[in-house]
């Protein structure tokens, strides 16, 4: 169901009763005199509701999920919070027991300072694996945030910017929309650039038939009525289509998140969100996914090193997991991503990653074509496993643009995928070999 | 079991009874000025046996399969063969119907050009997908091929020249060994260098337990007596141990090609090899896999823009599949990759890795560690899931060399598995986003 939507300012601060901070306590650790603020780039975020808040969650399947990821899974399932806290330069991942004290520590420091119930901050990480918080930092930052707390699109750019790792700019979106009557709104924040192939689940733990695929960090806001189990619903299903359909590098991450706070003062009955076959869980769906698709699509855009964008399309397959697989593929394929790089149309690795994945295909009924973005208009490179007529340099400007969409048609059934994917660069390369006479420049 | 093994030179010609020559045909159309044979690359290689030859081949499982493979896939099944007639600079792959005829053709014009029984030559090509082969071109190589053939090591050494494609340089070896106090020896060429991950079966067809996993092509000759299902079994269990677990940059190719002839000339009786828990198959076992692996692990050494080569030892898995899947996450991981060529002790990458494969793990039970090639003295960056005292200088010394070996042990089981693996580099990513000003320049 579509709904009529306007984007808007504000991002996380949009929505009514938000309050949000971002502030710089030397977690990462820089003192490089480049950044904002006085040569220091921000590094503690803090998103505050005023009022109590139902809450959703999706989670990393990695098995060597950080800290702060397991505080949140047991967290969520309770259905309310009211703040999130969140650091960048320091995952809190393969940190142990330590770790776990450290991220139920920044939690409880959070709502100590907010004057908080126990138990109604959430958390958060992103950096490097492997090294526990500088705790004393952290709690500092919180202090000053706590202090900062303001509502205007300024700190929610503030709170964006402190999440931000090797992201080159911040990432942020609001949009509005009538439910029962009500204007409601939803905002989001995110990061993202490294290690990106999410696949999130709401329990942290991989369905059996789940695909297996960065640290992404996401936190929405809405001023919706939305009881809790209905929020989740909707976040599994916005997140499937979104966050679990992109590929920067195909690594997943240990920290991956995606938290919604609803705190109701829209003034909407919940009512209205409750029925999913209900226009009003519809128009709330579309605007949830919509939120989280375009923060994805920054994602992948500002992904490390990226030059190109494409959307792979693969319809035709027998199955959804054929046509996830397959899409899947060629999304990974360092030599269809290096050749998406030097803008180079050659299908021949295509067809190639496309018959290793474990879909099933019949080499003879492939298609394999080029369209700018969201096009109907196809120029095919193959046809039933066959070049087609069109030229080299006809292919080679379908691919020259900085986002173009590639279509494979398996021609066997009617399942049908998309992957939101980056080429592989030399500058993803020199960025992630790291600088080992700095090793607090190493990212995780 | 193991056996004395003497290396000795000659390659593929080294054992009684082949001859082989390798010669420019201009299938490549380079042209440049550059090279060998002045100024032309080598471009058709031609194998021969002067007795009958009992064959076994192993072959790529990608569905999108090269007509080569096509016409070996049945011809092996025969269980004998004469010659292999490869070439290099086209795949013949997504070539359709014309393509196997061309791949047929070429064996039907060798057969004739060498007097030999229909259907006793096999076929091998390497290159660009997606274009048919210059018949014409082919034909006078193989003419010309014809005249040259010879049995000394410069004639092996041009065979092995032929089918390079962006191989640095050749890979060959032979050895000698004893059966049935017969002197017995295998010798064998290869190619690799691009889209290598192979995953190769005897069929063609995918069990459905393999792992999903290059071109590599390989020729493998013998003078021992060994009948054709006996060779098979040994190729098979060379192969899977061996070429299946390479990984340069974990795209499995359209043309992954495993050959062995046995002339018997050696004059060992065939009885001596015929028994799997005989000492005569033992050691023909040992050798086979000795050449396999000696020429696998020249194939990554020599990977596109390969800085360093890290064996991934993964032990204490629950199940063979777990050990494999996890050392393949942490071989194909990017981050994993590009941090090896940094020389970066990133153990974090490692375990995310780990943590994201498809095997079971306790992340704390995890041990990650590194030694040189071979050693048993392990530098623990990581016991039980939490960093050792290992400090950052020791273990940036530990990654340092060219080639090292990277130990995880899962802590949970008996399995175990190994995974010969490359970096990931700026030079892959230039060698690969091609030219698309030239594209006779674009490999497939």
């Amino acid at each position: 169901m579509k709904a009529k939507l306007t984007e808007i300012p504000g991002s996380i601060l949009a929505p009514q009763g938000f309050r949000a901070a971002g502030v710089f306590c030397d977690i990462k650790r820089l003192g490089t005199g480049k950044g904002s603020d006085k040569g220091k780039k921000r590094d503690l975020g803090l998103i505050v509701s005023e009022a109590p808040a139902t809450v959703a969650g999706m989670f990393t399947t990695n098995q060597a999920c950080a800290a702060p990821v397991k505080v949140c899974v047991e967290r969520v399932k309770k259905g309310r919070a009211r703040a999130v806290v969140v650091n960048s330069g320091n995952a809190n991942a393969c940190t142990g027991k330590q770790g776990l004290q450290d991220a139920l520590e920044m939690a409880r420091f959070t709502e100590e300072a907010l004057a908080l119930p126990h138990g109604s901050a959430l958390v958060g990480s992103t950096g490097r694996i492997g090294v526990t918080l500088p705790m004393d930092n952290v709690r500092a930052g919180i202090i000053e945030a706590a202090v900062l707390l303001g509502s205007t699109a300024e700190h929610a750019a503030q709170a964006a910017e402190a999440i931000m790792t090797s992201d080159t700019r911040s990432k942020q979106i609001a949009v509005e929309f009538k439910v029962g009557g009500k204007s409601v709104r939803i905002g989001g924040i995110c990061k993202g650039a490294g290690m990106i192939q999410p696949g999130m689940s709401p329990t942290g733990r991989r369905p059996a038939a789940m695909p297996l695929h960065a640290t992404m960090l996401c936190f929405i806001t809405s001023d919706a009525a939305v009881e809790a189990n209905v929020l989740q619903a909707a976040l599994r299903e916005a997140v499937a289509n979104s966050f679990n359909r992109i590929i920067v590098d195909g690594d997943m991450s240990t920290n991956d998140t995606v938290l919604v706070l609803a705190n109701g003062l829209a003034g909407n009955p919940q009512s209205a969100i409750r029925n999913p076959q209900s226009k009003g869980f519809g128009h709330f769906q579309f605007a949830l996914t919509h939120v989280c698709l375009a923060l994805a699509k920054m994602i992948v855009r500002d992904g490390e090193g990226v030059s190109r964008v494409v959307t792979v399309r693969v319809k035709g397959a027998r199955t959804f997991a054929d046509a996830d697989a397959a899409a899947r593929a060629v999304a990974n394929s360092p030599l269809v991503k290096t050749s998406w790089h030097g803008g180079d149309p050659n299908w021949g690795r295509i067809i190639a990653a496309v018959g290793y994945s474990p879909a099933t295909i019949i080499e003879e009924k492939v298609d394999i074509g080029y369209s700018p973005p969201g096009s109907r208009e196809i120029l095919w490179s193959l046809k039933r496993g066959q070049p087609t007529s069109a030229t080299f340099k006809a292919l080679c400007a379908a691919v020259a643009p900085k986002e173009f969409d590639l279509h494979v048609n398996l021609n066997l059934g009617q399942a049908r995928a998309v992957m939101y994917a980056a080429d592989l660069t030399e500058d993803y390369v020199e960025f992630n070999k790291g600088d080992v006479s700095d090793p607090s420049s190493l990212g995780g």
